[in-house]
């Protein structure tokens, strides 16, 4: 590795450590204290570069791809606020484990504090949200320098991606001249030849990481459990990144099947949709509608729980409530249990535990049966099978051009998707909403949102970069304050080649305040929570070259389904009124609970 | 002070105290969790409140009102992502001592890293970059606690505006219901009547503030160094808040006409424009041009330096070549030189200095006279006037015609703003053509920037926040990065009901990256650092409801006076090469040297 410079000497040293590791691509925004990293990736042929404008939406962009394909996915920005704007993607990975890997650079030691320009405390930027923060030596042609250079390369990948991946924040100064200018003796010939100029032909340091698994004894308590138990519950939260690809479907049907447990899948949880659905026999193995039923149901009396907290919110009360017994399963040992009712924790992967619990029920079969409730099944099945009739019943297309509803858009973006395709769901109403009107379903869906922290900024970029990890067609359902927030994120779609089916579900202001108490107090409701903008979001569409369409509710499948079939990316905006909207949401749980209890 | 319950007395208390305590303004995000906070603002009678959907836009806001005005602007925002994204403004808060108050509202300490939704680790979510951090303990009609929390109050105000002025951030936990409910027994009726309950009439704890002062006998050495000079100089870089009203130009003014000094006025200093830039006899006092002759000119044996960091490379270059004593005055004794030249660091306000230094000077005048070197302030004399000289030859309307020049652009600004005004101008080339091309003028031009960080994020909120604290005309000058990077911010002009002049120099990508040595590396030039991005900004007017004129070099000054004399926002786009730009400014600074060197 020879260089003109001592800058350029660490920009290209990182970057070769970080393809050797098995970085594939990296998010740039524009700068000049950040030259030796830029110009050392985008020389880099096994490295995609996306160039974005905005740091914010750059960091999402990145989230996505990251949170997509599960492995880490480099950011790079100069010095100064433009690290800040990371923070809030930066605060999304921390929560839902997503592998990124930030890299901001800086200005040398000796110009901190100073007053220099464009200069401040990047140091531990993001606190503790990181899995690991690194400062950078001073860049020099030093052979330990170069060499724990390589290997802080090797070392930041792997803890992005532990038993707990996460961000990793490499804080990198450098000194002019920045750009791969000729200075004279600063990189010796010589030092080519070293071991640290050099490397070595794959990593510096080849890392593998192993992840939390328990033997079968161990699991012993809680398969005992399982098959003893009369009401056994399988609740399946948000999945990790990790456990997109790393979950078998397959081993937590077997489980469940065994020992006679419905499986509550949240709409992240990666199991609500799949070919594992039901059996070929049409035995109903995962259940969706949960949110409009659980609460008329009995409580459970044994719960596996893995995933992060489920999304619907009867769901959390249920199992708060319940003083069933809880295994709470998590690859990193983490206490993501806020309704304070695990009794059981087991630092597993979900993936090795069902494995071992399948496995152990497959060599037992025949030596036990299981004991549960034969009623507990039915009347799951009965459940699931009144939530969605009454859902189709209230849905039809009649019903729709009268009263536009939000439910039933989120309901036909689920079922009308191509198979594969990846879905990626805003947070507020939107996600509540597959909660509740997303049918299980035998297609190879990938849904993603941003529920680590479940704000409702950079959504766009994060849909974004989970579409230019897949060659899947790309759907993203939004509401119109995280399109306004995201607003900028658009850009990517020309600028990083992405193509999208954008859903734009616009009911003017923050729908979601309708649910909570505070829609009666007028004022400040409707200025300071509900916030109407009466923005038209049209000329969007051409400022960014994308295709805008307002369509009725009612013929939201037939546009959803054109733009499915062509190319280029389409906003597809229905218009609604949230607070209709939260009646009929009301009355449609309302009326599923009603149903239940009568029969 | 009664409530229905403690997170809405909590609120209640709060706000009560914060606008006893002064606080005039707030810019609140909607969201949730901060309900006791909105809701106690939306009701206060005399605290102004801007509603902000974006909360990097919202903080940038309040940081442009607090900029403007010195003191304090609260900002609000629910738990999550949401506090992540006013990181960017306290940074730029912190670096440039603008007084902010940031209230985040948070989950209670029991839901901390539990896995609840929208849940994270706020504490001390901005690290160093705040004065002070607190967390509110939690809601409670004890007596004790109130009287704390009312303490907090007048604490966390003190804390934005003592002698390093800068963010503060208060933590709020807040446990349901978070509307003002009635929950039996939460606020006992007879609390109301405590002290705790009732407060004072005034601020629970009025408080001030004493400033950093040195007397004259502290200061004599700097009195001495100036009258023994023979090439004094006075440089006022980047003025603090604090120092826009509270500086008095009369003082500097005597100061420098006393020892022979030119004043060298950064355009931000607050000095480069007023009244006092020439005598009534039309004396010059304050000189502009030295960005385009300091190189030129011989060195000073005397540096006064007040102010940040100053934005003319050429004359942070001639500082630090210099072997001057230089003296930095800095009102918090803080080490803002980053040329590391300074001999003396006095810990003064400069405004008492200055006013010291002037009394000190008219008591002794007759007794003493300047020992300043005759030639000294001639030849800055020359300097400046050639300076303008090339500038308006070159300028000429027909060669703007045939050759658009940003540097034009920015002096028209200038010359034709209104007076009084508020003109806030972008980071990267804008404040720079400000420094070279913009011609001291008598008219009370207030000119502000984001000269903290120097980051081109949050531009258009800053200067929509500037000018919703006053009520002369607002003129922002920015580029298309910036533009582009705070497009949302563009939603405050008709939500907070403030009219500007948006003036924008569209080069399509960073013009400035022509000025660094990567220009000569292609790729990645373009694609990385240039970053054309062919974007056509029009739609934004649409979206945003804005009047939007694309306007020629040649006929911007029309336009723009058009602009200044009717109502509404006018955003004017001019088109420019930022290449040809470039060679433009070296070929008239060259000339101007050129010809200074011939004299």
């Amino acid at each position: 590795m020879s260089a003109p410079n001592r800058a350029t000497l660490w920009g290209r040293v990182l970057v070769d450590e970080l393809a050797k590791g098995g970085l594939e691509a990296v998010c740039i925004a524009p700068g000049s204290r950040s030259t030796p990293l830029t110009v050392a990736f985008a020389a880099h042929p096994e490295i995609d570069v996306y160039s974005h404008l905005d740091e914010r939406s750059a960091a999402f962009f990145a989230l996505g791809r990251a949170r997509r394909t599960g492995e880490p996915t480099a950011l790079v920005c100069t010095s100064g606020t433009a690290a800040a704007n990371f923070h809030p993607a930066v605060m999304e990975a921390d929560q839902a484990r997503v592998p990124l890997l930030v890299l901001t650079a800086d200005r040398p030691a000796e110009l901190r504090d100073s007053g220099a320009n464009q200069t401040v405390d990047q140091v531990k930027l993001y606190g503790d949200a990181v899995r690991w923060y690194a400062e950078l030596p001073d860049p020099e042609a030093d052979e330990r320098k170069v060499r724990s250079l390589r290997t802080t390369a090797a070392r930041a990948l792997a803890e992005t991606s532990g038993p707990d991946p996460g961000p990793v924040h490499l804080n990198c100064p450098f000194r002019k001249p920045l750009e791969p200018l000729e200075v004279p003796d600063a990189v010796p010939d010589a030092f080519a030849e070293t071991l640290a100029g050099t490397g070595r032909t794959g990593a510096f340091v080849e890392t593998e990481t192993g992840s939390m698994a328990l033997e079968a004894d161990r699991l012993r308590p809680l398969l005992n459990a399982l098959e003893d138990a009369e009401r056994p519950l399988i609740v399946a939260g948000p999945a990790d990144p990790a456990a997109i690809s790393g979950l078998e479907p397959a081993d937590v049907v077997t489980v469940a099947d065994h020992v006679g447990a419905p499986i509550l899948a949240d709409p992240l949880s990666n199991l609500r949709f799949g070919p594992h659905v039901e059996s070929d026999a049409g035995d109903r193995h995962v259940y969706g509608g949960y949110d409009g039923y659980i609460s008329a149901l009995p409580a459970p009396d044994v719960v596996v729980r893995f995933g992060a907290s489920p999304t619907s919110k009867p769901l959390r009360h249920a199992l708060g409530d319940s003083d069933a017994r809880q295994f709470l399963l998590d690859p990193a040992g983490a206490w993501r249990e806020a309704t304070f009712t695990a009794t059981e924790l087991l630092a597993t992967d979900p993936d090795s535990a069902f494995e071992t619990l399948a496995e152990s029920l497959e060599a037992a079969t025949g030596s036990t049966d299981t004991t549960s409730d034969d009623e507990w099944l039915a009347r799951f099945d009965a459940a699931e099978r009144t939530h969605w009739r009454v859902r189709d019943d209230a849905l039809t297309v009649d019903a729709l051009a009268a009263d536009p509803f939000e439910g039933a858009v989120l309901a036909t973006v689920f079922e009308a998707a191509p198979d594969p395709a990846t879905v990626f769901v805003s947070n507020s109403m939107p996600i509540r909403d597959v909660d509740r009107f997303g049918r299980p379903r035998a297609a190879d869906l990938t849904v993603l949102g941003n529920r680590g922290a479940s704000g409702i900024d950079g959504i766009t970029s994060t849909a974004l970069g989970a579409g230019s990890a897949t060659d899947e067609p790309l759907v993203l359902v939004t509401g119109d304050l995280a399109f306004y927030h995201d607003s900028n994120g658009l850009l990517a779609v020309e600028r990083c080649g992405v193509d999208a089916t954008i859903v734009l579900l616009d009911n003017d202001g923050g729908g979601i305040f309708h649910k909570l108490p505070i829609e009666a107090f007028e004022p400040p409701f409707t200025d300071q929570f509900k916030t109407p903008h009466g923005l038209e979001f049209e000329p969007l569409g051409d400022l960014y070259g994308l295709e805008f369409e307002r369509v009725d509710a009612a013929e939201f499948r037939a546009a959803y389904q054109a733009s499915l079939e062509c190319e280029g990316t389409q906003i597809l905006a229905v218009n609604f009124e949230s607070d209709a909207n939260h009646r009929r949401r009301d009355a449609l749980s309302e009326r599923v609970r009603t149903e239940l209890t009568d029969e």
